[in-house]
């Protein structure tokens, strides 16, 4: 469950393949691109914003790509690549192992699914399911769904009609209701003029056990990272998450919440109807948003905010008073 | 059409084989669950807030689920059973009466339309029908879309393609367009640790004739009651509707408009992009909501309101002045 | 190009077969409508706001249905018709020209594709293709999706599963993801107690190469004129862009984005998520929206606005020190 498998992968390249910048060459081939924490000595990592100096410290990655500010941080085990826009270049490296997961090209080993191979699983009529897809016994899916190659589906799912999985682990109990878009690629990509450069998708999308995804809900599969919704986390309609959020156990999404990229939530958080989330921001557990919220600052355990921006529930109260 | 046939039903059942709490114990077998205004003497009918007494004192159920607080406005026929969290039980003995209405199993009676059945019916391609389907003549029904059992659908009606369709009544001359998802389970469940209870929607979606649906919309069904959307009134795109909202006639909706459960809005209503309705609500008649506001509170007749939180449209321009 | 196919039309009509108002007879018959700057000798256009008067001055057209107030800034040489109600005697003639514009009655011409016919195109499952399609070489088009009669492709798009595309010009290296609803009628109607008269909508939705639409978005055709998305503009998922809206080159728009009808973006132009435009806006270039703002009046080049509604962010920040 830890490889990733659903891109073809090239390499392995040296850092003088990879990089037209200036870098301590050595011998080594690297094999993946990861996020700080997870790199391996033959993987390449990067760096790019002081929040994550900890993850960096302890990083076993091989290689970074960083900036000449941050470059300090790295255990000198790691091999830094100085340059302007750490993001840009993590890109161009990351297409150069993964040319074909900057745009979402159909799957084309989708058929319909043999009998056989899924003799515990119930389907409506023309599902289409691709290539080593393993879904687990008394699991229902409905009509016109499409399931990539690769997707892992686990027992006692029901999964809709209408509905698109790729890249993604799905666990066990899991509900997806009719029109969800699960596992494609996010919003991610260097601005430029007349041809932006996308940045390649080569993270999952995570659902847990017991998580309920409401219909029409879009939940991109991470960058680098992956997306994931914690244990018994429901979701109500049209939600939107973007790329790399995670979300932990016991939450409750109401409609029409919208996620930017890469924010992390703990357990047991509740989220009003048309709340929007920013990117990369911390929310802790047991917090409460307010319906209609704009969250853009990180909030600690078990509070209560509300409006736009959100402060605290008391505040919010305090500013209606004063105006009215 | 009074009836629900949508889900099976099971029972009868006594108060003894459904409840665990305390009760006057009667010979009488119950059927069905119900709401206060509608239950008869063999239904089981729910009172939780001090809002609906008048439905309560008026109520011909034989039974039913309350507070200690809340019994005494019911009238002497009805057997109050007194537990503590009113929901959670009706929820368990909704699902007694109706086992498979709390998560959306895919309708295995879909087949393509039999021409015999539907002679005045068009079909596109892929299109897939559930047993007992009900299809006005002229009505025209798009590529890829699925309408499942028991479903009954107007004359003269276009539905589009990739839409779904189940558990609806939809009258006459109805517009709905593509990838539309109606009559699908609402947001509710008992939140418990590790595994949320799932709440049974036994409801409908009721769409009056004249009512159009934009594109990607979602309707819920209702939980105990119907969501309904009275005649002659429009959705725009991406507007998602809770269990049991209740619209009145000739209103317009925008798009992105997102309503939380149980709200009812009279004739005439317009209401602006991206505006929310929190849940049970009361929005009057010939109300004018503006786009992206909030609503968080009852609306009189004719009123005009506006922000976040909505307030009467001059407050809104006051506060505005005010601030800059 | 510019020649409207995807609608039948009727006529050519004299002005005494179109309208029930008084003017002056010729015997020039009109063979279409369109606006104020496209409109020839033979076509009948319409001019109901003095924001477009200097686009009255300069049209070509023979025949313009108008208010008295307005009727001095046309030219002598068309035909005012004095009503009350421009955009009600619009949509009443635009109707006898295009009787099936009014509603998206579902495409009967689709099949299956010929490989034959589209010999250097990829084809998913289920795919249906209308009458008169063209596509590029080495486009892509994922399962289930659904391109109706007479659109146009571009090469090398990439256009996802459970798509449906109607009434559309679609560039080169265009990506659309899965779920996107891209040209269907938007939600333009003249009120009507019991009734409501629907606009018939004769535009188009014109992507420009490089464009990228994200998941689950609806993007509605033109009523009279075109919706239409510059070049190298990317949409995140959820974004819904209604009728008329027309956006510059290299733009981003961030998820669940909403656009109200017929308004103008420059180009270079970001949107944060969630953000609301209001209609017959102008927007200038370089122009930059913070996430959840309501953009309710024009914005110069180069500003940066936020908030509900939308302020320059100076302002935005102030405010919010003020009640604090």
């Amino acid at each position: 469950m830890s490889e990733n498998n659903f891109f073809e992968r090239k390499g392995p390249f040296s850092l003088k393949e990879l990089f037209n910048v200036k870098s301590k060459e050595k011998k080594i081939k690297f094999v993946d691109v990861k996020i700080l924490s997870s790199a391996k000595k033959n993987d390449i990592t990067f760096f790019d914003s002081i929040n994550y100096k900890d993850f960096a410290s302890n990083t076993k990655a091989g290689c970074c790509i960083t900036t000449d500010k941050l470059k300090a941080y790295l255990p000198t085990r790691c091999t830094p690549v100085l340059v302007k826009n750490v993001l840009f270049e993590l890109a161009k490296i990351t297409k150069k192992f993964y040319p074909l997961a900057d745009v979402d090209y159909p799957d084309t080993t989708l058929r319909k699914p043999k009998t056989s191979k899924y003799s515990n699983v119930k389907f409506g009529n023309n599902v289409l399911i691709g290539k080593n897809v393993k879904i687990g016994k008394n699991t229902v899916i409905g009509s016109n769904t499409i399931v990539e190659h690769n997707v892992s589906v686990g027992k006692n799912c029901v999964i809709g009609s209408q509905i698109v999985i790729k890249n993604s682990i799905i666990g066990d109990d899991v509900v997806i209701q009719d029109g969800a878009k699960i596992g494609l690629k996010g919003f991610g990509f260097i601005p430029l003029k007349g041809k932006n450069f996308r940045f390649p998708h080569i993270g999952r999308v995570i659902l847990k056990n017991n998580v309920e995804i409401g219909s029409s809900c879009t939940i991109d599969r991470g960058s680098v990272d992956d997306t994931i919704i914690g244990e018994n986390t429901f979701l109500d309609n049209q939600v939107h998450m973007a790329h790399n959020v995670k979300v932990g156990k016991n939450c409750m999404i109401a409609g029409q919440v919208g996620f930017a990229g890469s924010s992390t939530l703990g357990d047991n958080v509740s989220i009003g109807g048309q709340a929007g989330i920013s990117g990369h921001l911390k929310i802790g557990n047991n917090v409460k948003i307010g319906g209609g919220s704009g969250v853009v600052k990180d909030i600690e355990d078990n509070s209560v905010v509300m409006g736009y921006p959100a402060v605290p529930l008391k505040e919010f109260l305090k500013k209606g008073q004063k105006v009215e």
